[in-house]
């Protein structure tokens, strides 16, 4: 099937998908949250968010959840940056590539936003028990 | 020598060095331009920034640099994105990837700073005569 | 009167009365309390703010929310954001305009700040009963 | 045809269809520039921006135009602020209107970027050769 | 005269007297540029502004330009940031302090804000052909 | 010792005294907490962030808490506000100079990111049993 057939029921398709390889049936839930409050926006973000975006070929999903997680800590978005904290472990990064990525973060956007971030991920860390492995 | 030893001459030798990798002797002029101007901001930027950021082990360089466009792109620094555009690919991302990277933020900082972005990262690759190879 | 004999009373007066217009009464409580907290900065909130700007013809107090609504989710500015989201339903945003500007404002601040506008209309028209009518 | 089954091909057009009454045939080469540049970001920038998003119902282009134009202002993106300035005086909206949207942002979002936007609305201004009819 | 009773022809009056003070005659064109075009902006600008904020005791007019210079570095407000290096050197700041705020903003806003801002001072300083003294 | 040949533990060393005078001994505990968790960070925050950037001459302590509270102000960073309200307290800023800080802010960042702030000074002036002295 060509893009240009591809359907909005399609798209919706692929992006839960992609999103279930990010977060698992159980971490859709917030999602479905949203979607059952006003249908129209959860539906959007499904299909463009997770299906044209992160479904896209040319980057992975290690590589887009660095783009995301950046740009949530750049703009101080600590509210949304739980979910992808958890989705950037689920796709393979690791622990310590996270701490990197808010530590690089701190010349960028300001030690403000990478403190406000490490409390977020140290929350999840503890969450999910995990040990980190620092030289 | 221990991290605790490191001397300030020598956080700025290896934050200079990375940077020449980075940009090549040529592309230091803007930075020692600066410099020139505000000596201790110029060395605090060679030598936290290059140095004590970019030259960490954990993420390579191309990763940084991806962390470091969404940066920019998300807070709208189209000032400094040339710079990065032109260190991005001569540490080894495609243009394609680039391209990529302004197409995810869309979703997360808003259109208008991808347009913003697209509008740099097109007379970069102008300027280095750049043939994107797009499906 | 003349717009320059006015004095900062009746700046004050009908940035007051333009306040109650919005919120009632018992919504102006919260300036209130910064009011007695640090007098000077609640009068100007009210004469300046709610006074000099919600006061002038040009725009009704519909058009004036749908911009305050939209400065507030594109800066994140969530926690002034359940105040105004009960200052538009009051003046007469029907709930679905004011779900249909968090979309819209997905595209231009990027789905982050969308998705933390909608937790708290979410709440708010929770609190107040709100059933959606959505097609 | 239901939405679930609409295709991108679709979605396209109907983008294009509302582009082209917000700022004519003649208006829409920006966006083809982009489109030549990077195909997929343009047809994305079309289908869901002006498809999507723009050509939903609820609020009319005039109200939506609103919105783009106070996110841009507070978000300080003064490049692409010129692009809409033009398309809300061609849905409507009144010189005199998009005015009091700036000087409300400057309560909101601060005078910086009031008078940021201020000179770009000016420069559209002088461009089109608008008298403004100010009390 | 009480503050209950001042006018706005008094704030205005207030207002741009301080103006003068901080920018001289000759550097109230920008603003009465302004003005012209959008005469109730570039009032309340000047009473506003210049009036209730700018001339209040408690912070003098250095301390203010701390603050002025230090919201427009990290709001990225580079188009407003020229005006204020000249009335912060009017004021009385020297030279070099204006270059100390720009470097501790570094590490609160990030890098690019502060060689954004860097750009915009060094061009200042050179128009005033001023001779810095740094150790 | 020149400052080329200072090492990075004393950088640290210097940068721990110098947070020690704003926050005294107990005040260090948020810090301590981070470095606990990501080691490198919280070395990095205290030789570059304390002594680096804080530790320099030319201004003095209020000084730079004049430019870090406006630039948290500014970028709405309220969960990094508390802990520097307490060092400007401890550094010898008035109580009424922060309200002032906060009221200029208003007009450079917007009323929703003064509001913000107050809320957060409040609890501060509220936790150290503050009388202000307002006329």
């Amino acid at each position: 099937m060509s893009h240009k057939e591809q359907t909005n029921e399609e798209r919706y398709r692929q992006g839960r998908e992609t999103l279930v390889k990010m977060v698992g049936e159980e971490g859709t839930r917030t999602i479905e949250g949203i979607r059952t409050f006003f249908p129209d926006f959860g539906d959007m973000l499904i299909s463009f968010g997770f299906g044209d975006l992160y479904s896209r070929k040319r980057l992975d999903l290690r590589q887009r959840e660095i783009i995301t997680l950046t740009s949530l800590i750049t703009q101080g978005a600590t509210d949304q940056l739980g979910f992808h904290v958890h989705a950037a472990l689920n796709v393979g990064l690791e622990p310590e590539d996270i701490l990197e990525i808010v530590m690089h973060c701190a010349g960028y956007a300001g030690f403000p936003k990478a403190c406000g971030a490490l409390n977020v991920v140290m929350a999840v860390f503890q969450e999910r028990s995990i040990e980190l492995k620092l030289d």
